[in-house]
């Protein structure tokens, strides 16, 4: 039996983004968004709504700019910082000890300790309501090379993403592995054609 | 340091999202899609970015509704399956032995054994490339009733949704409570303001 809670933002999991601009006079900025994700397979998008206070919005209005970096578990402490303060208010590299380092293809920076970051730039601006939604163009993703596998893949374990779970207790690290995409359903395809 | 991979669509985690819609004739189609998230708190929005040759595409072009149904990590094989076989060559429900439900406030059809399902009622669409992304305002949210605990939260545990992690190893439970959000990032106000 079903209840309904009603319109609320509710999806599990949710990503970690931490959010990287530079305000007008060059001072690197961080803010942590969960709102967000991948948006088109090409050209490469990702998507991240920030509200219009915040002083990331006005960063990336004016740079048209603005990378991912996405913390690993032992990490989620800064990140979460990240989203409980404004970058008008506190310098929050300072504040977590971590590093900003200018993104190569676009001009933002990035958090040098984190795992994978994600060069973004503007090519859409979508105004939602309370937030305004920016369609990034990827153009790199960097990875710290011990999360990469002898072979050159991405070992998810090394890299130990965070989620976010909205209205539960916060955040959690990955866990058991299922089973791999496009593959565990072939079982019912099997189903339908025999 | 940091390796480069291009400009790929690598994010982590993303969600686990079967979109429900309707045909021209009323037939009930499920999809799966990674490529979205939350996108805006008031209204409530979902975005979800679809590729436009997807039978669902045109479904929702048409109902201007969608729903999404979240999976627990039982359901993962049905999920996948949703993402491998087009709707206009299949009956993904019959495949699965899973049950559509007419929504309660939008013309589209969820998933009834899925522990929880958003109601959305299309209110922008933009072209980003290769994908459509719609922008979905959340109606209603039904949660299977034994997903919350005793004082009406949901039980993250019990809904035990799954994460997907693109060109890694594909599924993945949610793993270790890493801490509470808006909390475990204080330990860096003390240090900013002492």
């Amino acid at each position: 039996m079903k209840k309904s809670l009603g319109a609320k933002t509710l999806l599990y999991p949710t990503p970690v983004l931490v959010i990287g601009s530079y305000d007008a006079d060059g001072r690197p900025n961080v803010m942590t968004a969960a709102w967000g994700g991948i948006a088109c397979s090409r050209p490469p998008c990702v998507c991240v709504s920030l509200r219009a206070a915040t002083a990331s919005h006005g960063n990336i209005v004016s740079r048209k700019a603005f990378t991912i970096s996405l913390p690993s578990r032992g990490q989620a402490a800064e990140a979460d910082y990240f989203g409980l303060v404004s970058g008008r208010n506190a310098d929050k590299f300072a504040a977590t000890g971590l590093t900003p380092v200018a993104a190569e293809l676009v001009d933002a920076p990035y958090v040098a300790e984190f795992p994978l970051v994600v060069e973004c730039e503007v090519i859409q601006v979508h105004e939602l309501g309370l937030h305004t939604q920016f369609i990034g163009e990827i153009k790199d993703v960097k990875i710290d090379e011990g999360c990469l596998d002898a072979s050159g893949h991405i070992d998810v374990r090394t890299l130990d993403p965070v989620a976010f779970a909205p209205e539960a207790e916060g955040y959690f690290a990955l866990g058991a592995p299922i089973g791999p995409a496009f593959s565990i359903g072939k079982i019912f395809v099997a189903t339908t054609t025999s």
